[in-house]
Formats: C-alpha cells, structure tokens, sequence
C-alpha cells in the first residue's frame, strides 16, 4: 500500500515523462481551481472520489492510489522551516515584514478575530507589466470572530 | 535618541490616547497605501521627509523620531516563529500548506526565479458575504527570473 | 501607556494584594466563563468595554489600563515550549500521545477539516471521586470543513 | 520482527483496504472506548491480550504483530512539533491561549498540583449546531497533589 | 509587590549576608525536607503558611514575600536546556544514557505506566568512602498505571 | 558487519522471542547489576568478553555481535529531546524542579564540584505502599572536587 | 525516475571515475560561467536544454536524467546550519562579522532595497600573492529598491 | 563605563544628529577602508588608537569610549539567524544556493583548506548599468591549506 | 547584593579603567595558574579566600563582591552556541572535525571511560615559530573508567 | 560508487574483523600523526595517494575506496549538537567554561586574531600519575592576525 509521499513522488514523475503541466492536469481533474488541484495532488489536499478517478486516468495511478488522493492528508509540505527556497522564502519575508501591520488592519476592520486558512480560496495570474510581468496573487478568507461565552 | 522599537512604540500609544486608527493615520501621512504606511510606522518599511512630518504632526512625534521614520529599518516584526498569534500564524499555516503549490505553479507559468518582495505591493479589504464576511487581500510582486550567466 | 504585560503582572498584584479569587473577579466582571474572562486577565482574550470597566473597578486599574483590556491581545501565553511548568506539561504530553488520534477519529466523524480554536468555548470543573477528585474539561468548537474551490 | 512503527503503518493499510473505520475496529477490539484502541492502533496506548487477538483477526495481523501491540510503545505521536497539520495545530494553540488560564484556575480550586495524563480519559463527540455542527470533547484527569514530605 | 524571582533572588542574598546555609535554614523553616524547603526558597516548591512565615523571619522577608512562597510557582529553574552548568548537566546525561534503560525495567517491574514526578520525594546524603566520598541520592515516586477506558 | 544500533534491535527482538525479560537475561550474564546489563544490551554500556559471551548464549547472537557488545558505544539513548515519552519526560522534568536544588545542596556539602556520571552506580527497586506501590530509584557517584592548579 | 538528489549524487559519481574537474565538465556544457554549471550540476541552479544535452554526453547522463537537470530545483544545499564544514562556515562567518556592516553601506550608496540574489553573478578566482595565494571572489547583484505604493 | 554594545549605539545616534555618513566618517577616521572602519564602529573590528582619537573626535566619544574601540570585540553582528532582515538574508541565501559550489570550485583551484575569513578583505562599489545599478562586492581572502603533520 | 554577572562586568571595567593585565592581575593573585584565576574573574571557577581577597585589593572590589568570587558560580560563558566570535568559533570547529577521533585515541588507550573536564588543568603559550607564532595549548584531564557494578 | 560515509564505515568494519588498532594502522601508512591518521580514516582530513594505498593493502579497499580518502571530506563528524556522548561532551564543557578565558589570554598575548584549526597539529599521550593516569593533549594553532585594510 503505497504512503501519501510515494503518491506525491509518482505524480512528479508520472507529470514529467507525460509532459503535462499541472494547468493541463487541472483541467482533466475538473472544474475547480488548478491551486486546489495541484495542492491536492502535491499531498495537502483532498480530491473527490469522481476528481480522483479523473485525475488517475490522466497520471496511471493505481486505485489505491486514487483512492489515497481522497483521504486527508498529514498537511506541512516544507521539510525545512524558514524555507530554503527563494521562492518559497519571499512569502516567509513577507510575513515577517507584514506580519503585525496584517494583525493590526485586519483587527481594525473586523475585530478580534482572523482570516480563516480554511475557509480560504486563492488565485495566482500573471499580471503584464511593460517593466517586467508580475506575479499576481488574490486570497480570501473567512473572518472568525473569537467566540465570547 | 530614541530607536526604532521605542519610536514605533510611542507611535502606537499616541494612537491609542488620540483614538485615532491606522486608516486615519494613514490619511493624514499622504495618498499612498495605508499597508505601506502603517508597516513603517510599525517599524518594516520608510517614509519620505514629508510623509515622516505629516506622521508626526498626526501622533505628536519630535524631529528625531521623525528621522528615525525615514531610515531603513532592522526587518523583522516577529519575535517568536512560528509566530503564536493565531491572526499572524494563519499565513504561516498557508505557507506550510501551499508552499510546494506556489512554487509549482509559478515556474510553470513563468520560469525559473521567484516573486519579488521587494518590488511588491498589497491591498486588504472587506468583502461582503451572507455567511459571513472575507477578508480579501491582493498581492503583486514582479516575477524576477534567474539571471543566466 | 502601559503595555499588555504590565497590566496583566498589575492585576495579579492586585488580585493577591485583595485576596481574591479568579472566579470572584470573574464574577463581579459579568455573566460570561470565568475561563474568558481569566485568560483575558491574562492577556490573552478582550472584555467588552462594560466588563472592563467592572474589572477596573475591582481591581483598581486606571482608565488606560481598563481600555487596554479591550484589545485584541498579541496571543501567545507561554514564553518556553515545550512549557517547563508540570500542570502546562501535561496539556502538551496529550497532544504528544493523543494528536494522531484526534485527528484520525475527527475527520472519520467530520470530514476533512478541523475544529475551530477561535469559535471556541470550554469549561473546567471538579470531578468528585472517592479515589481522589479529578479535573474535567469540557471543549467545544465548531468544525469547520475545507472550503473547495 | 516488526517494529511497533511498522505495526501502526500496517494497521492503516489493512483499515483502508478492507475499509474498515476506527469506530468499526474499536467496536470489533471490546467494549473500551474507541479513543483508547485507536491511539493503541496508533502506537501510543496498550492493548489487552485478547483485545490485540481481536484486533488482529479484523486487521489480518500475526501473532507478533499482535503481541507489539500489548507493549509500552515509546510514545510520542508527532514527528514536528510546533505540529503542522492544522488539525493538531489547534489543540497546540488552544495550550498557546489558554495554558496560564488553566493552570490559574485549576490551582484555584484544587491547590499545587496537576491534572494527570495518565489517570486520564477523554470522550470525542459530536454536538449537532444549526450554525454547523460542533467538536465535542471531554477530559478528565485524576488531580495530583504535589507530596510534601 | 515582588515576583517570585525578585524573592528567589532576596532569599540567595540574605542567605549570603547572614552566613546561613540551605540545611540550617531549613532546620528553622520546619520538620520538612531541606530538599523541599530549598526548592521552594529557589522558586519551584511551596511552603505552607506557617513554614513561610518561619522562613520570612529567619531571612528578613516581608509579609508579601511570605506570601508569594506559598504559592504554587511558574516552575522550571532551568533557562539553557541541555543544561551548561557541569553539576546539573551529569544528570541530564545520566537520563542520556539511562533512558530507554529506565523505561525497559520500569516498566518490567510495574506494567505500562510512569514513575509520578509530583506523588514524589528524595535525600540527598554523603556516602563516606575511601577513594572519596560520594553524592547518594534516594528517590521514591508512586507508580502511577495508565488508565484503562 | 552490524552496527551497534543493528545489534540492540536484534537484543530486543530475541528477547521477546524468547519471551526473556531483562532481568532473566542479566541473570544469565553475571553477578552484575541488571541496570548496568540492560544498559549495555540497549547500547549504552560495555560488558566484559565473558558478559557478552554469555548475552550471545541466552539471545542467539553471533560472534561479532558478542563482539560489538564489548566496545565503548556511541552513547546517548534519546532521538527527541526534550524526551517525547512520559516515562522518560519525568525525570527530565525532575531535572528542571530540582536542577538548582541539587547545585546549592551538593555544592554545600562538599564544595565546588560535580557528581560524577562516570563513576557511578544505581538500583531500581519496587517500594511496596498501601496506597500504591511506588518506585525507588538509588544513586551514588563519587564526588570530583575542581582540580585547583 | 531519478529524483535530483540522485542525479546529484550520480554526477559527483561520474565525475570522480572519469577523471574530470569541474571547469574541465563547464567548458563541455556552454560558455556560461563555471559557477553556474557547477551549481547547476549540484542541483542549485538550472541548465537550458542544450547545456544539459552537453552535460549528458559528457556524465554518461540518460534522458530523463538531463532533463531533471533543467528544471527548477528545491533550492537549498546545506543541511545542517550553521554550515559544520570548515570552508563554508567561513562565508557564514563574515555574515555574522560584516552583515551590518553590508546593510549600512548599501544602504548608504543605494538607499532603502536590497541587493538581488536572483539577478546576480558571480566569479572565483585565484590571486597571486608572494605571502600565500588569495581566494577572490567578485558579486554582483542588481540593487532593487523597496517599491512605494 | 560603557559596553562596547552602548559604544555602538551611542556612535549611531552621534552619525545621526551630525548629519554624518559611514564613508564620512571613515574618511575622517584615516587612509583604511570604509568597510573595516563601519565594522569597527558597528562593533565587529578593532581601530588603532590614532584610528579611534579621530573617531572620538568626529562623533563626540569620550577616552573611555574612544578606548573600548581598540578592543577586540566579542563578535557577531547578528541576533537573530537566520537574519530577518531582507537585505542580509540575501547574503544567507547566496550561501545556502553556492555553498557546495564554493566548496567543489575552491578545493578544485587550491587542495584542502579554506579562504581565511581573518586573512580577508573587501570592497563594496556601485556598478553602473542601464537596466538598474549593479551592487559590485569583492573579497579576497589568504588560502590556507590545511597542516599535514 | 550584586550578581555573579555584575562582578565579573566590573571586574572587566576595573582592569580596564586601572591599565592592567589579565597576567598581571593573575600574579597579584597567588602562585596558581594564570587560567584558573582568570577563569574565575570571567564568572566560570572559584577563587579561595585569601585569592579572592588580593584580587579585591587590586580590583577594587567590596567584600560582597570579594565573597561572591569564592562561590561556585553557574558555569556556562556562551550565550549563543555555536559560539558566534572567531576565535572561540575554532575550538568548536576542532571538536567538530575531531571529536569522534578523540573518542576513538582515548578508548583506543584507556578504555571505556572519558578524560575528566573537572580535575583538569591547562595552559595556553607563545610558541614562537619563523612562519609566524603559534598558539600552543596543553590540556591534562583525570582518566576515568566507567565504574562496573 | 562509495559515498565517504560508506568508507568511513567499512574501515571500522574492517578494523575490527582485522583485530586492528587506529595506532597499528597508522604506523602502516606513514610516519605522520596517528590523529591525522584517524581523522581521515574517520571521514574528517584527506590522505595522499601513496598513504591511501597503504591504508588500502591494510584494511582491504578498493581503489576506488582508496581514492576516496584523498579527497577533501565534507566535514563535521557529530551528528547532534550539544554531542550525546560523554567524552565528547567534556571538551564541548571545556569550551563552555573556558571559552571567554581563551579568548581574553590568547588576545592579551597576541593581539586581535585568532588560533587557526587549519594550520594547526595536536597530540595526545597517557600521563602516568600515582592517583590514577591522565590523557595529556597538545594542540598547536598559527595564530592568524586580523588583516588591516
């Protein structure tokens, strides 16, 4: 029975010698957004059962593997914390450059609370730029007011 | 001469005691963003000459303090990481979770290199809901690819 | 303009120097837990602006101090972790043998997703027994289900 | 022989293929609560002898892999700590807010001492919420006095 | 009013000024253990009313400090772990190197369980011998069982 | 040719086997103590050439295993420290209540110093209580005075 | 399918039982600058598809194996930080002795930004010196400045 | 008298009040580089004693402090690591992508041994260019060979 | 009272503000090594009581502060380990790249058993050399053979 | 192809079943330090082709094997920092107690610089003395004056 990390691996390898992008795999998954996918398919989200099947027949997974794709997994993709990589380590540095100024506007606008990371979607688009394309990246999540009791 | 820590602190009781909010202040200091302005009166980013004075006309800062506004500070708001604060740790907990995805998707679409935070911009807004309201944030950072050499 | 720490280290001074207890405090505070209202003493969760000024006058706190009650604290109680304090420990040593399963029988029930940390509530009461009284806990927090998108 | 780590990833894979739930399994081990078995599944409680016999007839273990399960594991569940799967994170952070509250009111009423994490049960349920159902969790630990001698 | 440390602290200086040792302090302290009573003179036990009231008069201390030895501390009277003082690091290694040995014959002799660390008491003596006297010291914690549920 | 580490999972698989217990097999290695015995089959410790022939006898081991049995190890017996197990996280924890006790205690009685780990001995003994058995550990190592020069 | 580390390790391999150096491998693969080949060949940097073909040959490299050297690795060479080999601590060293000193002349010449670890290159080479040759090591990273918005 | 830490701050406020620059200041210091007098007066390198009259001179410090100057310090410029502050993370990253190849380039070119980090100096220029101005670092440090003996 | 830490701050200031050695200071002391005694005026060894009285008379110090350097102080000099300052930073460095060497001469010679860092002395010379002086150190450390019981 | 550590590993092995000592088998290859000797052998310092050879017919490598050990090593031969194993840990200790008093004796006698670990040569021998025999170490360093620039 095949872990949760060697699912992840197959996948990478199954992308690569297929030559697929993970845009492309998105789109035979189904109609949601290719961020979820590819977070799924990178071993932190879930599929459907029906995305499973779909995301199975583009990449040659068994059905146990499929199958695994539903199952939730042990979330934390970063081996190494802060992360080594640039770009993954630019949005550590924002944290660290915005963390209190979110805290403080956040708290200005809607209260004691936060924005879920559950509740939460994303999108990432190239925005053209005649200096240089940008990356352009929109989150939203859901306040959650403390519960007073 | 005060530092930097003392002046930002100065900065958020003067707030307190005038009842005054980020938004407002940020008003006050000049037409730029209120996330850049309140960033750099929490101590992460600068102001121009002029923005340091209209800041410190707003919160009763002396000439020094102002100064001190429009130098480069030490980076770095957070003091413990992963940061406790469960506002702050939610970005923490995206970055542990899409970490793997953003990178994924970024070299697909635009090579090999990173997003820019440095030369990077944000917005925070409401956005209305019937189950409750969102927390919207954009972000725009330009895409800067390896130099090959 | 005292900071959060000061007048959380106030009010214990206060507290033992009036010989009361936390649940009398709480009491006279309002209808609210005892718990919310002990961990906001303690620097950790808001009172509305009426129970800060109930607390203030039990405990003797200025206006400013009173105010600083109502604010979203800097969240984060413990200065070492793991917590060197036994009765701390404890909570940490369950989260050590019980997180896997927590997990495991939450998502079995629920589905994937967690259970809220933020709309929250829990109690703590005496247990009689004849082996020797034990603490219970109660907890409860809204699941909250992974948005897809 | 096994060790008790391939015990445990062996569980998991006979659960999922024969797709049994922890709920199932613990019915099918006795008449103990089904967050014991579970940990105990999980590498980090003991079984009984003729609980791991039951155990090992639903799961399809040998006779040594059943007998592992009657010994003390060396406990210890999480492999990163701060923890980063969300659903554990909450429990950690809920011991970030609420740590210097439950040790004030639980010496408040019980005097110097801990609540034990041996003497220890726990229930998970649950509790049906029109605005979204709930987790509800109770603990009870035996009190324990510090010995003065 | 004082915290626990700046007492710690008042307690090692008078200690010094009056030329009085740990043993004899203790001697006028109680019929208690000086090992008991030096932990809580060093901020990680407590003394009951009447002990620290012998105590306060033997070191100058005042009615509020007094007090604060009654209550239960914020213990751990370590702040570099793994420890860097030589005395104090030899039994950090003995728990290196002893361990899993600890774990192995404890649990032979008394099934799955700890050795409670607050059901707990010890001696400290010199054992004279000829090659050099040598530290015995004597433990004695109650087995405590897992709780079956 | 085993490692050390290879040779203690070997030891600890025969001995279940065998259905030995760590006292039966340190009978069977000599007139030693058993602490010291388990210690050394757990990696920790060194027998003599007979004491390891007599170990290879009673658990089937080879000759370069015995072999192995004889040389100083690579000591330390804890991957995680602070130790994740709760047998083992008790004397830790003793370590941070008592840690400065035992300083100003040892240190009064015979001077600047430290107990030696290395010239050292200790029993485990079950101390039979009505209200419930308890654990009595004894320890004795020789006093090393700082050499002046 | 080979993962990076292996190509890694698989080069290194190559390498050594061909009897090539480095600058002998770079100039085979393109007129790039030895430094990037090198980090590219130990799975830092990327090379283009006709530098990989190059370096194919030249490695006894297969197919899949080339490719995965044009890809975007997980950046991150050093696995324990600080760096415990001597040569690369040194370069951790001047960060430790000249990173202020970096930030206030940089500062100082370029004004509030940073200079670019993506947009930058680099050389080595030897110095003669009668002394004892010299290291010289020459940088240069694009100055990007803190965008204002 | 002052630490060296308050010598650093104090000769920070000084530059500041005076209007002065770090390349300034070092032209008034003597004929050495700007970048050896910045690290001096930052607290990482020593002055000579006529080296330190001048800075006394220019910054308004006193003989003692003047003196402190001349001593080696206890260094390390940085807090926290890795640094937070973007500008000197950039130089970790460097180290983090190019260690190895530092190592491979370096011992390829010189044997085993190192380049001295005390046997070392460096220039930092402004690097003209069209697409944005270039930050321009040199370094040159002494090979040193590890001994055979 | 003043700390051990205060004392050793004026200490460094009094030899300072007087233009002594530490040698010169060590001679005032008595006839033991110069290590020793500057040992304990760094807050890391004892000095007897008439020692302790001559440094006082050269230092300056209050027979508190005498007193107190007669104490066993808490040992550890390093705040930050690794320890950030070069020359300290090279021991560290040897123990890294020697440390399973020592290990293997010291057995290979004396058994099982450690060299003791307690009854211990060293010194530190000029070893004068035409390439350019040397450091020479000489350490003697007790053997002591693990105890068999 | 080996890896180092599977060198350094079968060298152990071979050793061993060869009833060899480090001693005897640096006299075999060459009349250099048995602890430069070892530390190669160990993974730590290279040896030249013609000793590699001789260790090669001594302990049976391969040429490949053979070849290996004249490379420079990634060095660093602890794997957990503070070191677990007792007589290693004595001169991390060392370092802890006399780290400040290297540093202020060693720049009192030679100014500010460093003992350097790359040109630096050491020796171990067994001192007899009555009271039980001591392990004498001697250690030699260039020490390396800061260059002025």
């Amino acid at each position: 029975m095949p872990t949760r990390e060697e699912v992840t691996n197959k996948i990478q390898d199954e992308k690569r010698s297929r030559g697929l992008s993970w845009n492309k795999i998105a789109e035979g998954i189904g109609p949601g957004s290719p961020i979820l996918y590819t977070a799924a398919l990178l071993g932190q989200m879930t599929l459907t059962k029906s995305e499973a099947e779909n995301a199975a027949k583009l990449l040659g997974l068994s059905e146990a593997e499929a199958a695994i794709l539903t199952e939730s997994p042990n979330r934390g993709s970063l081996t190494t914390l802060p992360p080594t990589d640039p770009l993954i380590y630019r949005f550590y540095e924002l944290m660290q450059t915005y963390g209190t100024t979110w805290k403080a506007l956040i708290e200005e606008e809607f209260g004691d609370g936060i924005m879920s990371a559950i509740d939460f979607e994303m999108q990432i688009e190239r925005e053209p730029n005649v200096k240089g394309d940008r990356v352009k990246i929109g989150m939203s999540g859901k306040f959650l007011p403390y519960k007073r009791y």
